[in-house]
């Protein structure tokens, strides 16, 4: 099955969403979908998570929103029902933000995460599955 | 100036947030306010992301919400309009989520973050200011 991923990052994240692009690319499974930004050009990281979040609830697919440490584009995310929006930097957190929070944006950040580590990351995120359960009343109460 | 801090977790933040309130209970300059859990005893991190961020906001302050990895109560804690709620992770996000992003809430995992570590992430994220300037336009760009 086919994973469509929305792309998206401010100029502190574009060099990490590029390698992402690149790395995710040799993957026959994943489609992208790049929202930008296409610089190092100076930007405002809400307008792009403004524009990921709502492609992502659009076309029900998942994303992934880089800015200098995922932490700004994260809280501009996260303002949308609908959206999960996990700031991950080790592996577990990339597993534990599927398991159990059924993450559909992942947040890194292009001054913490080296390229190598954050495609990694991914990889884990996409390959486990959402544990449902308490998990889901949980992830329900989000949009509430 | 005093800073009233006030404190949530679900019970995989339970240890961490004790960790804490016994470490900030020591500077003088910190009051403490504890919206629970109050044991181990497995609750929605949902909830307790309500409680707190509704009180951050009507008393005007800032808080610490600690779940297993911070992840899940940052969520619920940034669908309302005027919490920046940051995940943080070492010193460098402890210090960008005060000068950058304005947080008013710091996210912890009690199964992420050692009590020591945090403790000082908490501190960095005290003693600096927010920059203002290109990022106060960010900021405001949240709650539009």
């Amino acid at each position: 099955m086919t994973t469509h991923i929305i792309l998206g990052s401010d100029h502190g994240g574009y060099d990490l969403k590029e390698s992402l692009k690149e790395g995710l690319s040799q993957n026959s499974e994943i489609t992208l979908e790049d929202m930008g930004t296409f610089s190092t050009e100076s930007v405002d990281y809400p307008d792009i998570a403004d524009t990921v979040a709502q492609t992502v609830l659009a076309k029900n697919t998942v994303g992934i929103l880089c800015c200098g440490t995922g932490i700004g584009i994260s809280i501009r995310a996260n303002r949308y029902k609908g959206i999960r929006a996990a700031v991950i930097f080790n592996e577990f957190t990339a597993e534990m933000a599927k398991k159990h929070n059924n993450a559909n944006i992942l947040c890194l950040g292009g001054r913490t995460t080296p390229a190598e580590n954050a495609l990694e990351y991914v990889k884990i995120w996409l390959k486990h599955d959402f544990e449902g359960d308490r998990h889901l009343r949980r992830v329900e109460k989000l949009d509430v």
